[in-house]
């Protein structure tokens, strides 16, 4: 089928090459002249047929919420916007009244798989209403990863619910990856073990912890086996923070998830003013020596 | 080749069943007369032609020391002890000094996999000697998963090298599936999301998070999609003990692998201590009601 | 001075008392007729001299809210109205801008002390215009413990500076409490120490963990030496939470207060969903038992 | 009373004196000749009457292990050894059979203070026998803060109790002074407090987070109001990390305290590894960008 597709960086480039190979009929804008189809929003519009399918996939916060609100503004009465960004779950509700004004249909998309999307497919969760989901049903497909659709796309809930699962799952992505980490360390650690990444190698076929994103720490360790190439400082982009705030909302425990979350947060700390206070008071109370 | 295989109980059972199918010799021992080959480890001793190997396969502790210490004395010299059992790292040393005192050798072989070893093959991390090592590979390759061996078995280093990768990888393990369950209890508690066994299974292919436990969770979800029919109550086995004790003794931070272990311990109370002292201090210094 | 006082319950009815023995003119409103000094807030501002001061001590949220427009309504220009509940401080500014409109003056101030304050005082914490926090001094200075102002006071900022130190104090204060309440249960589990409460006592004068809490718990526990008679299920009353929300947007580690923040969402779960999830987990793998 | 003393270190030195200003007369022992009393252990032994009370006040571990055998060889029947130091339980009951086989008593006895408490006492945990300690009393009355002697003094319970109370006090302190200092870093990032030392110093009186620590906090930002002048690098002297051992060992879940010895460990590491692998990781799924 014909669909817009807003955003070409990392995630929507290699989307519209997917969507390309599955025989969808991708009409794409960026910013960026050198790999964009038409040179504005209006041309995009302008150049697929109604009713209209447009999926977004820009950076989430301002530039999201313009879009969807220059799309309302171009788009007519049952036309499709479908939001796949990493936007903020509590953002999809308004982004929906925004184009409800205008008798625009709107879908939110959590997208999961990175750089590995274009090739392996992508996980997709969507919000929305069935009749919108279904609608979209031949772009999901051509984005998911082959097999059941059911193992690699779910229709979470209404509007909303496809980034809130997504949320959710980065902050289990936190968690697991922050597992593993801890448990690397030990290895380093320890002098009992040897042969750290060929004992992570091993645990890759038949055991508990194995996983996706077990092998790709193999493959990091086989390019650099200490990681000692870059640093332990860790970004991190917005989803692991909701994901702690929503679970406090519903007074859930999260201690491993807010751990991980803590934890990326320290590593981009030169020097702890936490600890800067726990020296103070050792020193206060025991004398104990300060390092300046 | 020939082997002897002591300790036939969940794991045991199932390891001389695929030993077997791989066209090896097993002579199986246990306490348990209706499963075992012969009657005594004297008679299993017997039956097997030197140099023999020997796989120990019981409850980690004294079962261990004690089965270590009577082949101690009914092996030879040249002979080889493997220890899969969930010892401690720090027994291993032990064990190997009881039998080198009759030159029996000694390889710790950690094992990972459950009771889906069977058909997928255990994962291995094996702790000894090269040469030992090398002599038992062709019941280390019968064991592990199909593929290339390095997937599914490591020589992580001496004596105990292998139990102590078995530790860590239970430890991650207790990291990861308290990441999945955090998810799993934020997403039901969240009225945002409807479907939640559909998410986790729109999980498995394409994302971030997939995983065999993430597969396993799928499955015990099909059955009971809220997880009815169980309590929230959780025992541990020791390894992620040990793990943290581990972290301490190298001065690794481990905070999700410790907020894993002790959310374990707190499934198990059925009134927290700790908490009642919380309820008393607000009673105490805010007028807080408390509850009886 | 003159003062009105909106709201006499288990604070405020204290802190009238205490302004009176100070010697101030405290005129109190209360829904509870039998606690109120007049019957309406129309007749407390009309029974205050301008420029009035006008301290609101009622819950926090929409009775705070709709208690300061109601004074926006009556007060006039010059007046100073002095927010004292448990609100947010993220509601100070809208606080401070309704009353702006009419001219009237907007002071927050966070209030520790509890039940205690009437005859120890209580904590203050001030934000706003340096000159309106002057004004209200002999207020402050009558509600704070004896001893330097220094000690017991603070001008935290401007406007909703005094509830960020009031937010911050609580999660301090969950994270101390937790501390005292994980080596009470360690004591108290480990068979060394037979004498818990004792050992509590013991570290009222001298050590380093020495805090008014522990002089509280000490008490509880003279009551009730094993704590029997209350059970571990703590409330949380909003601080706390929003303490790790804002070390979450200031990118702040807060392991400790959020551990504490999260001990007290499981003390609330007759069954943790995260953990049936990990049980599910283990007897998937491991076909370990489970419990009904 | 007569005692000798042996350790004449920042701990012991102030206990001679706190102990001779109450009159006791105290024979001092260090390696450290410009300190002593007495140029050896056997003259120390040689200048009390029998039966002696010798106070061991030496580093842990072996220091403390060999201060003990020599004592064993040393003394008399009768004779009674405290060992005030920073040993681990588990040391005591070797200890102790060390000297019952000579006859000789002995008590263990937890000590907490620091450098204050030459001015205001010591708090004290003993354990032992009860006669053992009861003869000793004097000894622990001077060393005690002024007051009722259960405000500064407990007997937990046979040997090591004391120990372990200790133990369990620091293991509460670690988690105090980083619930404080978790405190002070949120207050100085927030942009909405603008006088962080002051607001400590408001907490001192009144509120509920009033305690010693505090006041050392607030005393050391007097000197240096954003503790600029030292690096948030904080030793540990093993207390916290038997602590979090012991909680493993009675199945306590411990997430405050363990979190801030781990806090600990992450502040004394220029990089992290773990954080490295989470690093890695991301480059792997997302193409984020390293530091390098």
């Amino acid at each position: 089928m014909q669909l817009g597709l807003v955003g070409l960086g990392k995630m929507g480039f290699n989307m519209r090459e997917r969507l390309r190979r599955a025989g969808h009929d991708v009409v794409g804008y960026d910013r960026a002249a050198e790999v964009r189809d038409v040179a504005s929003l209006e041309e995009l519009v302008d150049q697929l047929e109604a009713p209209r399918l447009v999926w977004v996939m820009v950076p989430a916060g301002d530039p999201t919420r313009e879009t969807v609100e220059r799309l309302g503004e171009l788009l007519d009465e049952g036309d499709l916007v479908i939001e796949g960004g990493n936007s903020r779950f509590s953002d999809d509700q308004r982004n929906a009244e925004i184009l409800a004004e205008r008798g625009v249909r709107y879908v939110d998309c959590g997208v999961s798989g990175g750089v590995w999307g274009l090739e392996e497919g992508y996980g997709l969760m969507a919000g929305g209403a069935a009749e919108d989901v279904e609608r979209a049903m031949p772009v999901f497909d051509a984005l998911r990863p082959e097999g059941p659709r059911e193992e690699g796309f779910a229709h979470a809930g209404g509007v909303g619910a496809g980034h809130y699962a997504k949320m959710v799952h980065n902050g289990i992505e936190y968690g697991l990856m922050q597992a593993y980490a801890e448990g690397f360390e030990l290895l380093a650690a320890a002098p009992q073990v040897e042969n750290v990444p060929e004992v992570l190698r091993a645990w890759t076929r038949g055991t508990v912890v194995r996983s996706w994103l077990l092998d790709l720490m193999v493959q990091a360790l086989e390019r650099d086996p200490q990681l000692e190439n870059l640093r332990g400082y860790v970004e991190d982009s917005g989803e692991g923070r909701w994901t702690i705030e929503e679970a406090i909302n519903n007074s859930v425990p999260a201690p491993v998830m807010s751990a991980a979350l803590f934890a990326r947060f320290a590593s981009r700390q030169d020097d702890s003013p936490a600890m800067r206070a726990v020296a103070a008071l050792r020193q206060q109370f025991g004398g104990h020596a300060v390092h300046h």
